[in-house]
C-alpha cells in the first residue's frame, strides 16, 4: 500500500480492477514512464493496477486507467514530471482526494496522474491571519487549525472532511456559507506551483492588498487543473464569530418557504447559512427515517417531528446566524418575526446539541433520496434571487415530464440549489429520461438568468452544457488562454471544452470514503 | 466642447498643447482614422487638438497625443473601433476619468483613445443587492445609489469622487476599507465588453455563486485595459452597516502607533478603517495649517490640536468602526483600551460633524506635504503585518540617504502604506536622488515580503520594478496570456511589460479636477 494514496476500500478495488476498459498507453507514454522512473526512482512512481485504479476516477466514477501514478516527494519532482510530460507529450492529471463530482480529476486521456493528497503541511500565521497549506490538506483541517487560533476559514463544501484544498482551489469550491462569507476564491492570498510547461511560479502575495501584474492567481482558481499545478497556497483567515445560533422553520409548502426567503432578502438580514429543503426532499427523508432510522425521528423536537410527519410534507428553512452575541440575538429575533409572518413555524436550537439534532435532517436527506430511485444526479445550478420560485416550479414540471423524482435543496441565500434527478441507471428508459431532464433543467436555468454550476464546476459531466452558458467567442478566449499556458496540451486535457457524454460510459461500483 | 470629455481646464490645456512632443501618426493610422470616421460619423470621433490633449495623459501627466479620441455611443461602435484597430494595427487605449497615477491610461504609442467617461448608466437591483453600471459611473455615485436603498458599496479609493468604475476595475482599485471589506475585485459579479479582437463577451454572472469555465472576469480586473474593453459591470452590494464611529489616537512617535496596530491585530478587532499617519506627515501638516489654514487647526478638539503642536510631532491612528450599534460600542471600547494601554491618547468623535473634523487631518496631509518639496512621488507599497515597523524605519533611512523627506501614511490594517518622496523636479540632482530612492524602496519592500503596488497598479511608472516582483517565468506567462487574447497587440500596448523610465519624459503642468 502506498501511504500517500488513500481512498477506496481495497477489496472492491481489486474486484473491480478486472472489469475496466483499459486504455493502452502509447509507446510514447511507456517510454516516458521508464524515463520518469529513471529520474525519480520507483518510490515516487507507481504502475501497479491497484494504485492506477485508485487514481483512475473521482466521485463521478468514470474510470480511465493512467499509465502511472506519481506521488512526488517535493516541488522538484513535480517540475521534473511536467518537463518529461512536455517532452514526451504525456497527459498529466493532478488529483487530491478525488471527491470532485464532475470527472474533473478523471484521467480520461490516460497518461500520468500526480497525486498530491499526501502533501499535508499546514502552518497558521496567527498575527497575519493567514495559513500556508499544501494541496493535500483537507478543508476541515484548515478550519480546525484556524479555530485553534480563534480564527475562521468559512468555506464549507459538503465534502470538507475529505476534500483537499488543492481540489477545492481547482474547482473554486463553495458550500453553505457562500452568501455571507464567499467561496474558496475569496480566501486565496497566493498560490505557488508550476505552469503546464514546468516552470515554478507564484501568483499573488501573502498580503491583504496586491495589484501587481495580471491576476493569474484567480484564473488558476476554478480552472480544474488545466492551467497549472498548485503545490502550495496561502489562504486568508478571519476572526472567528463569537457566537452562532440555529433556527429551523417549517412551512406548509415550498412556495411558503421561498416567499419567506424573499422576505429575508428584502429585510437585508445576513444569515451565515440559509438552507432550503423542498417537500419532495422532506417526504422521502421522513419515509426513510421512519423505516430505517426511527431513532433519528425520535430525537427531533416534537413540533418538528410532527411537521415532518404531515401529509403533504412540509418545506423547511434551516438557518444559522453568527456574529457578536448581541447582534446574533437581534438577528435571530428579526428572522423569527419575518418567518412567522410568512407562516413559518419556527423552532430555535437552545443548545449546540439541539442545533446538531436539527442539522441531522439536512445531513440525512441526501441518503434518504435513494428511496426515490437507486441513482442520483445532483445538479448544482444557480438562479437569481427573484427566480427561486420559478425554478422550484420547474423541478415539479420536470418531475411530471420525466416521471422521475426531483427532490431539491440548496443554499437559498446565494440561489445555489441542488436539483436532484432520481433514476435507475440499469433501466435504459430511465437513463434516457434523466439525461433529457438534465438538459431541460440546464436550458431552463439559463433562461432564468442562472448558471449551470455554482460550485461543482464543469469537468466532464457539465461539458455538454458549456455552450449554453458561454458564447463561442467566450469559449474561444478560454481555449486561447489554455493554449497559451499549455502549448502541448498536456495538463488535464479534454476537460470542459471537449463535450463528453458521460452517459455513454460505465460507472464504477466502488465505495468511496464519503459514501454513506 | 465635447460634453463627454470632462477634466482639464481648457486654458492650461490650450496653453500646453503647443509644448508637446507630438507623435506623428503613421500613414496607417491616418487612413484608419478616416475609415473610422466613415464608419462612425464625426460625432463619435474627435481629432481636434483640445480633445486629443485631454486624452493624452492620466494623473501621471505623461502626455502622448493620440490620433483620435472616440466617444462611442453604443457597444456596436466599440466593436467597430476594435475591428478597424485590428485591421489597421492601430493601438487603442481606453480611458475613464484619467485619475490613474501610473500612466496606465496614457496612450504612449499614440493611436486611438476610447473615452468611456460619458457612459453613466446605473441601475440598482435592491432585491438582488447588486448594481449594473456603465464604465463612466464614479465610485462615489455607486455608493450613493446603494445608500439610497440601504445598501453599501465599500471600496473607497481616495479618488472616488472622480474615478470611474471602468478605471477602478482596470486597476482593481483599493482604498481605506480594504482590510475589512476587500477591494474592487471582491465586488464584481459580471463584466461585459469586448475582447481585444472585437468580439463581445460576458464574464461571470449576476449571481452569488458561479464556477462555469475559466475565470476571465477576475483576470480582466486589474489588467489595466490590456486584455479587454469593459462596457458594463454588475457589482455586488452589501447591507449598509447600521452605525459607524470614529476615534483618533495620538502617539509620541511612529513606533508607538505601529505597536498599537500590532495589538489590534493580535486582539482580532476589525475596524473598517485604520489609517496610520507618521510623524513627518503630521509635522508638515501642522506647519502648513499654522501658516495657511489656521482655521483648520482651530477647529480641532483641544487635546488633538495640542498633540499636533508638540515637538517632535506625534504619530496618529485614525479609526472607523462600523456595524450594529451594540457591536460598534463594544469594539470602540476594546480599541480604546488597547490603544490606551499602548500609550495612545484617544479621542472619540461624538458626532458625525466631529468625525468629519478628525478626518480633515487625513484629507489635508497630502496637500501639506508640498511644504517638504514641490514634487511628490506616492508609492503605494504593501508590507506584511509584522514588517510595518521595519518599513517605517526604512523610510527614515531613505530620508537620511537621499536627503529627501519621506512622509508616510497608509492603510495599516492591510499594510498598504503610501510612502512619499518629496523632491524638486526642476533640480536634476534631486530627481536623481528621488529616482534612486524609489528603487531602493521597492527593493526593500520585496526584501520584506511585500508588494510594489497595493492599489495603483503598474502602468508605466512601476514597469521598471515588475521584475522585482515577478520571476521571468511569471512575466512570460502573463505575456503569453496577453498575446493569446490580443494577437495584434493593439490594446493599451507597451504597458507593464515594457519598462518605461518615466523620469526621461516631461510632465504636463496641467490642473486636474482632483488637484487641490
Amino acid at each position: 500500500m502506498v501511504k500517500r494514496l488513500q481512498g477506496f476500500t481495497l477489496n472492491s478495488l481489486l474486484l473491480k480492477a478486472v472489469s475496466l476498459s483499459i486504455l493502452k498507453p502509447s509507446m510514447n507514454t511507456e517510454a516516458a514512464t521508464k524515463d520518469l522512473i529513471r529520474r525519480l526512482g520507483s518510490g515516487q512512481v507507481w504502475t501497479d493496477e491497484a494504485n492506477r485504479y485508485r487514481a483512475s476516477m473521482d466521485n463521478l466514477r468514470l474510470s480511465r486507467l493512467p499509465s502511472a501514478v506519481i506521488t512526488p516527494v517535493d516541488e522538484e519532482a513535480v517540475g521534473c514530471v511536467l518537463e518529461l510530460a512536455n517532452q514526451h507529450r504525456v497527459p498529466v492529471t493532478v488529483r487530491g482526494a478525488g471527491s470532485a463530482t464532475t470527472g474533473a480529476a478523471s484521467p480520461v486521456t490516460g497518461g500520468w496522474v500526480i497525486d498530491l493528497s499526501g502533501w499535508k503541511e499546514l502552518q497558521v500565521d496567527p498575527l497575519g491571519q493567514m495559513v500556508y497549506v499544501q494541496p493535500g490538506v483537507t478543508i476541515e483541517a484548515i478550519d480546525q487549525a484556524a479555530a485553534a487560533e480563534g480564527l475562521f476559514f468559512p468555506p464549507d463544501p459538503g465534502s470538507k472532511k475529505y476534500a483537499t484544498i488543492g481540489g477545492a482551489l481547482a474547482t473554486n469550491a463553495g458550500g453553505l456559507r457562500g452568501a455571507k462569507y464567499g467561496v474558496i476564491r475569496d480566501y486565496v492570498l497566493s498560490l505557488e506551483g508550476f505552469l503546464p510547461t514546468g516552470e515554478f511560479v507564484r501568483w499573488g502575495a501573502d498580503l491583504r492588498k496586491y495589484v501587481s501584474g495580471f491576476n493569474v492567481r484567480d484564473l488558476w482558481v476554478g480552472s480544474e487543473g488545466m492551467l497549472g499545478v498548485i503545490t502550495g497556497a496561502v489562504m486568508r483567515l478571519i476572526p472567528r464569530p463569537a457566537t452562532s445560533a440555529v433556527l429551523v422553520a417549517s412551512f406548509n409548502n415550498d412556495a411558503g418557504a421561498l416567499a419567506a426567503v424573499q422576505s429575508l432578502f428584502r429585510a437585508r438580514v445576513q444569515p451565515s447559512i440559509l438552507e432550503f429543503l423542498d417537500q419532495q426532499t422532506l417526504a422521502c427523508t421522513h419515509a426513510f427515517w421512519k423505516k430505517q432510522a426511527p431513532e433519528k425521528l425520535a430525537a427531533l423536537p416534537d413540533p418538528l417531528a410532527r411537521a415532518l410527519a404531515s401529509d403533504p410534507a412540509p418545506a423547511l428553512l434551516l438557518i444559522e446566524v453568527d456574529g457578536p452575541a448581541d447582534a446574533v440575538k437581534l438577528d435571530l429575533q428579526r428572522i423569527e418575526d419575518l418567518l412567522s409572518q410568512g407562516g413559518g413555524a419556527c423552532l430555535r436550537a437552545e443548545s449546540a446539541d439541539s442545533a446538531e439534532t436539527l442539522w441531522t435532517i439536512r445531513r440525512g436527506c441526501s441518503q434518504a433520496m435513494f428511496q426515490l430511485g437507486p441513482d442520483k444526479l445532483n445538479e448544482d445550478i444557480v438562479v437569481p434571487v427573484g427566480s427561486q420560485q420559478a425554478l422550484l416550479d420547474y423541478t415539479l414540471a420536470l418531475k411530471a415530464e420525466t416521471g422521475l423524482a426531483t427532490p431539491t435543496f440548496g443554499h437559498a441565500m446565494d440561489g445555489n440549489f441542488h436539483v436532484h434527478i432520481m433514476y435507475d441507471r440499469s433501466t435504459p428508459d430511465q437513463c434516457e429520461r434523466a439525461r433529457k431532464g438534465i438538459r431541460l433543467l440546464m436550458e431552463k436555468v439559463i433562461e432564468l438568468g442562472g448558471a449551470i454550476t455554482g460550485e461543482h464546476g464543469i469537468g466532464l459531466a457539465k461539458s455538454p452544457f458549456l455552450e449554453l452558458q458561454h458564447s463561442p467567442a467566450e469559449i474561444r478566449a478560454m481555449q486561447a488562454i489554455k493554449n497559451a499556458l499549455d502549448p502541448n496540451g498536456i495538463l488535464n486535457p479534454d476537460k470542459q471544452f471537449q463535450p463528453c457524454e458521460v452517459w455513454d460510459f460505465p460507472r464504477e461500483q466502488v465505495r468511496m470514503p464519503w459514501d454513506h
